[in-house]
């Protein structure tokens, strides 16, 4: 008998057993063992994206585990393999398919998000989905291979360079793993962050981080840049002001990494962008080679994961840390730990 | 005795005769033979350029005329000789010089906004402004090479390669300039432009074009690509609804070019720069390869730019042709004739 963490309606979670039905051809059958608590799931659990989220809903989709069956047809997987998975399903016959970014497919399957995700004991996903572990890293850290899968996307969306100096607008999870990935890529960081809980945080991680409430930001980036300006920002906070800081902050021919979700229109000041010749660039999401470099650098301690994991709770407390996660900015990632042990005996 | 056409203060322009200065070291003087009025130059006339503009100001930058003298250490270029003038002039020590793109130079000397302009008979500019212009071109259609310069720029700012898909939404000069050295690199292009009298101009250059009040412009957009989106989009409109159209256009990757002047800042759809993985690029202005391109698209005819030209008027009406050009979009270029001849022995 194996658990699931279910969405059933706004700002409702439950936990319920689940039905394991073995993996059918090309599938995997998994046994989720750390599953992170992203944003996106914040989202749906606030009800926000009901129109795209089938209650009741499995959610999850920052996962580890291992295989537990395999299904007809697969071959180089075993069960036992450490894996993680990367959550997209694409249909490969939609214009962005066939021009190669399928990871952005208009008819994108969202595992954990459109489909049922990973916050249950067993889980089955197609083996094309799988990414190996390696045996050194342990399960709980792997849980943030996909996060900064994330963060590695956009760092390669701003083609961020050697020695170039980037600013990060936010500097919750998503925003420090920017700020991590572009400083292994070379770049001198900035990080702008509201919550003095998370400024400290990224400040632990040998991070500079501004306060917008306290710094005059535009001054900084001017005495940091010798007047010229940031060669990149990232805009990861979502808020308004978090958008004109990132176009202040930038010089002649910057790049604006749009990270964040706008649900609604912003006001941007066009006239910047023509005046110094600005890119503004959106990213979203993830394809293999990031997935992989992101397996990478947290396996190899660029991403000290292990500090940007604030707690672990049993499955079947889950429920508990989305109502505690409502308080907001004073932690980083929450992981949900799926394996029996976890649960104490109680399934 | 010679003439200029001067701005005063807002909607104000007169003749006023201009002492004419020998050139200086590194100077030449000109006969502007042929003058544009430009959109900026009726910004100018508006008033709403105050406070960049010091009045009394001779305005005027795309131009063609002849060389008269030549100051000292001028090697290269002789009296007589045809020639177009790139307008800017830059510090070569701010952070946008010293990284290479000298014509977004942070004290950028616009001449014609920032300095004295061509609309007069003699001109005086540094010898490293000229670009040198084939025998075979008519003068008159030279000063067409400015604009279709600007037009080099915003394509190649885009990137723009041979069989994809651009929208250019504003068909005015500009507009239609962009919507022709486009197709010449390959593109096909549709142009959105309001005014049906520019929208028959364009469409007799051989354009295709659509009303954004009568046609179903995404939708027409999703018939003609395939349901993909279009790959490039030029905002030339510099109206709120234009930025609209531009990013609804675009495909996945799409790159929406922004040309239009946006004085304050517009509601953007950010959701869809993140969700299709859009670019925006701002482009301004041109460098001297741009130039170079612009004299040889117009001098081998790939720009017609006598069918451009609207109307020519004596340098003694330039001030009732500002006037007239109140009305709007019934007219694509009118150009000012600074010559002797055409001020019929009234100078």
């Amino acid at each position: 008998m194996t658990l699931a963490v279910r969405y059933t309606a706004a700002r409702t979670l439950d936990t319920a057993v689940a039905p394991s039905t073995p993996p059918g051809p090309g599938e995997v059958e998994l046994a989720p063992a750390y599953v992170g608590i992203c944003g996106t799931d914040l989202h749906i659990f606030h009800g926000d994206m009901d129109a795209r989220v089938a209650a009741p809903a499995v959610l999850g989709h920052e996962m580890s585990g291992r295989i537990v069956r395999v299904g007809p047809g697969v071959e180089d997987w075993q069960p036992g393999d450490a894996v993680t998975v990367m959550p997209l399903r694409w249909d490969d016959t939609c214009p962005a398919c066939r021009s190669g970014h399928q990871h952005i497919c208009q008819h994108l399957d969202f595992i954990g998000i459109d489909s049922p995700g990973a916050m249950q004991q067993r889980w089955t996903v197609p083996a094309s989905t799988l990414l190996r572990l390696p045996d050194s890293l342990p399960l709980d850290l792997a849980a943030l291979v996909e996060p900064t899968a994330v963060a590695v996307h956009d760092v390669g969306r701003a083609q961020v360079a050697e020695g170039e100096k980037a600013v990060v607008v936010g500097g919750g999870p998503v925003g420090v793993l920017i700020a991590l990935v572009a400083r292994a890529a070379g770049a001198d960081v900035r990080v702008v962050e509201l919550n003095a809980h998370r400024r400290l945080l990224a400040e632990e991680l040998g991070l500079t981080v501004w306060s917008p409430g306290d710094d005059d930001v535009p001054a900084l980036v001017r005495e940091w840049t010798g007047d010229a300006g940031a060669d990149v920002a990232f805009e990861v906070s979502g808020a308004a002001g978090g958008v004109d800081t990132a176009v202040d902050v930038l010089g002649v021919r910057g790049r604006l990494c749009l990270v964040a979700i706008h649900p609604r229109p912003r006001e941007v000041n066009l006239h910047r962008f023509f005046w110094r010749e600005l890119t503004l660039v959106g990213a979203r999401l993830y394809d293999r080679g990031d997935f992989e470099k992101a397996v990478t650098l947290v396996a190899d301690g660029t991403i000290p994961a292990e500090r940007l994991i604030s707690k672990v709770v049993p499955l079947t407390q889950a429920p508990a840390a989305f109502e505690a996660l409502e308080g907001g900015g004073d932690v980083m990632k929450i992981l949900v730990d799926c394996t029996d042990d976890a649960q104490g005996g109680a399934v």
